[in-house]
């Protein structure tokens, strides 16, 4: 059995958001690296391929209750990548608040020192506080930021791929250090950027760093298509899983792709003990921490329903939803994903808030280390996923029950590799290398 | 005795561009990892204050005879603050070619994962190569680039500092994470940047990561005057440092600061061997690679010479000088710092490219141990430097030669620190912590 994929996210101080609550819970560790490195020693000690950040650059809302993004990932991974040998590390990086020649040289610089190990989850940014620390009035609409993307990882790949193998010739005796021949401008000059190249240094140990999407719009699966390695996803029941997987299967092959080539990676928060019992126990005193009418209110307004039309405890059902996400919905893959859940079967806006880790939008998983295994393994042989982003509901407990509790049954099982197989992220995955289109391009001249 | 500091360029192959040539040299150290952790663990061990790496975002030119700008510093110095505790990392990072938003997130970072290790040291990047990979025909001229700097750090401190102490409640009986009455946005509106703020944390150990600026222009040292913590400069004489270092002072004083707040960092390149003559061998060695026709032409360029006027040995004099550097000078504290050196004693291109390192512009300093330490006291005795950023002549040689020979000398002689006295740089520089002026902020409305 192969492609059974595991990465964990590193959220702190968990999914749900108010586990700083909790007594055993430091409200400041999301500041504190030596928490980072001790789950990152755990995560690479249970095989784990990957750690996963999210990110938007600004202080989102909610800091009242509860602290919102964190360091900026790409330091703090980088950072971790000197304390561990063989993790590898996805780190989300905006597409409409970063230049791209800075960020294609970043992550060469991160795949080169991490030795293989660099990913990058591609965003393009919805929140009016990020635009407001960037010179903008109000954040681009979706479109253009999609057409934006396009461009981006346009020029990043190019970028990465300008310096052909043997560029570097390093002959002594002559004193003849590079082939200028073998090192491309890629002299881009488009809608948004115009970048002449090439970055200062060859490629890293991966050709490219994996490329991983996130976003659910129509926008994002055509990136998704064209350039996502990974496909980081949503889903609230196993069809809706299965179905987006084919899709994107398809949608890679009409890209000139071969469908294996293109990984899903399903998001699930975790909440596991070492008892059924404990784990319900813990779920119970999670909810307890959920500022529950905020957060009823931001399901309803996702599902594009009237803000007074529900309470809490009021019953939704495929009836009352619209005929599809709204506009104005904060992500069209969760929205999505909540509406599937409905169709299930009809809830309230407190179960879907349960369900959905607190307001996270991913689906909740609890119980005992069996359990979880149990299910990860049906969905993965459903061909709902290549694999799985588990994210802790508690970091500080469920990380560390993840890797201690459910990767062994995972192990055991043949699912999940027991060592790393390979250095890179690249291999790992079982993705190709990337071949280098370097012909169209002129040689670097001065 | 206080105050010496020691800074160490981790450039490779070394300050010597061509040092590659040599046999004992991989040529493709500069993307090796380990010969990077190799000397940040050699510099940790000496209690060296930081490592340092210059940076500009482009190939440069040159890069048929030897490997120019490198790794992207910021990701290759996070990743050493990984695999070491007390080490600082001063990074140099462009303000033209950065988003202030972006670039104070990341040193915000930097400063909580390495524990309160963290500089920046600000340059404006002049070369039209930096300009093509970031949309512009041409670079900035000078006084914009100083204009947009000005702007940028006044952005960049007032995010670091926009959460006040105690902002940070996380009162778990209530709920109630964090104080907004403490957290400030910066609402700034200015010639260059729109950025409303905060950063989405606190600050980081430091308070404010330290600012190191490195630019002799007018406008570099105007920045220097109102924000640098540590100016690092380039001086072949050492009047022309006591000098420099006395008018530094001043400025800082005029703008409201004690002269004893801002700090001077003296570049030098070292060649350092066991006996005198061993360096001196090596010293002829490293001359052998150099393209003396290519670095004499720029030498003669810098100064504002004719290109044909005067042959590798044709003599030089102060009569032979224009009155000032010429405006197209590709730095104006190395070019001063040549004008002083002829100034001093008539001098061929040959010797001027022999006594500035292979035009790296610093000043070049051969010899044992004891010979190059003496050196280095005497210069800070006489007001010259509050300490150094030694650059090796060949890292892969005087890297090690200088931890290994010179710094116990220095450390014997009660010149510099045995251990590392305080866990932060800005302690261990001797530099106040900012004090936060809050008062004058909006507080922070959503």
């Amino acid at each position: 059995m192969t492609g059974f994929h595991l990465n964990l996210s590193l959220l702190t101080p968990g999914h749900f958001r108010q586990a700083w609550r909790l007594p055993h819970v430091d409200p400041r560790a999301h500041l504190d690296i030596g928490h980072f490195e001790r789950l990152a020693r755990a995560a690479e000690d249970a095989s784990i391929d990957a750690v996963f950040l999210g990110d938007g650059p600004a202080l989102g809302p909610g800091i009242e209750n509860a602290p919102g993004t964190g360091l900026d990932p790409l330091i703090l991974l980088a950072h971790l990548s000197g304390s561990t040998d063989r993790l590898g590390f996805v780190i989300t990086s905006s597409t409409t608040y970063n230049s791209p020649y800075n960020l294609a040289r970043r992550f060469n610089a991160l795949d080169h020192v991490s030795r293989g190990r660099a990913a990058v989850n591609i965003v393009t940014t919805a929140t009016p506080a990020a635009a407001a620390n960037f010179g903008l009035d109000r954040h681009l609409d979706k479109e253009t930021r999609y057409r934006r993307a396009h461009e981006f990882l346009d020029v990043v790949t190019r970028l990465w791929d300008a310096w052909e193998p043997g560029a570097v010739v390093g002959d002594r005796a002559s004193g003849r250090y590079a082939d200028v021949n073998l090192i491309h401008a890629i002299d881009h000059h488009g809608e948004f950027f115009s970048v002449r190249g090439p970055l200062p240094v060859p490629a890293g140990p991966q050709g490219r760093p994996v490329i991983v999407q996130a976003g659910g719009s129509e926008g994002g699966l055509g990136l998704a298509g064209e350039f996502a390695d990974v496909v980081f996803t949503v889903a609230q029941t196993r069809p809706k899983a299965v179905a987006f997987r084919q899709d994107i299967r398809r949608r890679a092959a009409a890209a000139g792709r071969r469908p294996d080539d293109v990984k899903i990676s399903l998001g699930v928060v975790v909440l596991v003990s070492e008892t059924e019992e404990e784990a319900r126990r813990r779920e119970r005193e999670l909810h307890g921490t959920l500022p529950l009418e905020t957060l009823a209110a931001a399901v309803i307004a996702d599902l594009g329903l009237p803000a007074d039309a529900f309470g809490p405890d009021d019953v939704i059902t495929v009836d009352d939803l619209p005929d599809a996400p709204p506009q104005a919905a904060f992500s069209v893959g969760f929205s999505e994903s909540t509406r599937a859940l409905i169709a299930e079967r009809p809830m309230t806006p407190r179960e879907l808030v349960h369900r959905s880790a607190g307001g996270s939008g991913h689906r909740l998983l609890v119980g005992s280390p069996a359990r979880i295994a149990d299910d990860l393994e049906d969905w993965f042989r459903a061909g709902a996923a290549d694999g799985f982003t588990v994210m802790p509901a508690d970091t500080a407990v469920d990380f560390e029950n993840f890797t201690r509790l459910v990767v062994p049954i995972l192990q055991e099982r043949g699912l999940f590799q027991k060592d790393y197989p390979a250095p890179t992220l690249r291999e790992r995955y079982g993705l190709p290398r990337p071949r280098q289109a370097t012909t169209v391009r002129p040689p670097l001249t001065r």
